[in-house]
């Protein structure tokens, strides 16, 4: 099923969707009073197999006729992302030196895992703010985003795909310059708006083999990014089992797995993004978020 | 004025603590139903001055006879934290080589600013878990905490008092193992039970000169950490506007300023915590708190 939370009129509805027809239903009427996707992943055992038997009978929207909110537009706490994730990438962020002085491209040999901002999620199709006087270093990461269904702590390699929900597109929009000069990433990477997800959060059960998902992304058409999620040095279960050893992991949570190569410090001279400029990210099966430069 | 969040019964409750008579007034029925501290926090221009003014006619009860919940027992999001915040600690962190392998003891030219997932977040006097199996270098890191009233972005140095509604203490326990393994310090300061919180939320009336509050910790009863707030490298103003900078500061956020020199990794050997050891924080007129490894 695919997810999403949207407006049109005030009140942020969720909405399941017909992406073949372009059409969006609006099931908050199935949802208890004041339900947001993150309450339908809380209650999903019950509420999947709702929408899934009454979502069809209800009408539908043109989905250009409404605006797509990231899926989950404010989320419980900060998202987990995961750094250095596809070899490639990896040398190119060695190769660039905002990483580590001596230029490095050493693959890590655990997962390098940071956090973005919660008010740093923004829509699938808004503006990304290019913070001019914050950062003169704006640059994309396409990435695959797992979301969380059933929580817990200790979860085992064997287990992990028992607690993933379903999954979303996030940009990890950074500005390097502040990735650099802070040494942990927090700040460079929860500029607000610097977290573009969606524009659907899709259920597992419409992903048979997450591994062969290729995430794309563009600039101003061009194509920059394009790997499949079978590169990931770190796969899904060993970043659930690994973040999860210790910390309770909640539903909801949202791990951003990490980018391919392609980004803009990946070229020489660097690319960064300028105001007007246009991102697409887009993974098989998870639609395309296209996000401008404001 | 000091809050605490408390159970004597099975809900969690907002108090009002007299310090000096050891008591706490259960402040629940003059707030609007069901608000916690956070929204405490919220209504704070209205919610202040109404519970200055009635707080005190409220019945009261001794307050060892209740249990102290963190203040904020379920953060917004992660709590934002700094590290290498006192010149000693960077020496110390250094030399360590915890830090980099070149045991550099630079001072950080920017703020180095991280975050702990919400899950790490206890009480002032809850079993801090030792976590045998994931973790074997756990230590310690006594820290003043600001919490934001009134959030913004692009808060001037000038304006930074103003967005502060007040204080408590973070012990940012470390897990040392973690913190280097993973490079970028989430996952080693995430730790489930590793961010007590508390005992009060300390409003910033009854804080005339921040500076001048000491933070100290002891590990069963050796005094280990001592220093002014006034020794931070980065003063208050500066890490809100460096914070707020491009990412906005909501009401409630948790900001924990940097521990002084001290921690465990500061000696030769390191000296790590172990089951049964017993972690005291304390700072000037914010209470202490006192958690055992279990």
């Amino acid at each position: 099923m695919k997810l999403v939370t949207f407006t049109a009129g005030a009140a942020a509805r969720v909405g399941v969707v017909d992406d073949d027809a372009g059409e969006v239903r609006d099931v908050g009427d199935l949802l208890p009073s004041g339900a947001g996707l993150l309450e339908v992943i809380d209650g999903w055992a019950e509420l999947g197999p709702l929408l899934a038997d009454r979502a069809a009978a209800l009408p539908a929207r043109p989905l250009d006729s409404v605006r797509l909110l990231a899926p989950i537009p404010v989320p419980r706490r900060d998202v987990f992302c995961v750094g250095k994730n596809y070899r490639e990438h990896v040398a190119e962020f060695g190769r660039s030196g905002y990483d580590q002085p001596d230029r490095s491209e050493a693959l890590p040999e655990h997962p390098v895992v940071f956090a973005k901002a919660t008010t740093s999620v923004t829509g699938p199709f808004d503006e990304v703010l290019a913070h001019p006087g914050v950062t003169a270093e704006l640059d994309y990461e396409a990435e695959l985003a797992v979301i969380i269904g059933r929580g817990g702590r200790g979860i085992s390699r064997d287990a992990a795909f028992d607690h993933v929900w379903g999954y979303t597109i996030v940009d990890d929009v950074t500005a390097r310059d502040l990735q650099r000069r802070h040494k942990q990433w927090l700040l460079g990477k929860s500029l607000d708006t610097h977290c573009p997800m969606g524009p659907y959060a899709v259920s597992a059960d419409e992903v048979p083999d997450v591994t062969a998902l290729q995430v794309q992304s563009r600039v101003n058409g061009e194509l920059r990014q394009s790997a499949a999620v079978k590169d990931l040095i770190f796969d899904i279960p060993e970043l659930i089992a690994t973040i999860s050893a210790g910390i309770t992991l909640l539903p909801g949570d949202v791990i951003a797995t990490g980018t391919p190569a392609g980004v803009g410090i990946g070229f020489d001279p660097p690319r960064f993004l300028a105001a007007g400029d246009v991102v697409e990210v887009s993974i098989t099966g998870l639609g395309t978020q296209r996000n401008r430069i404001g």
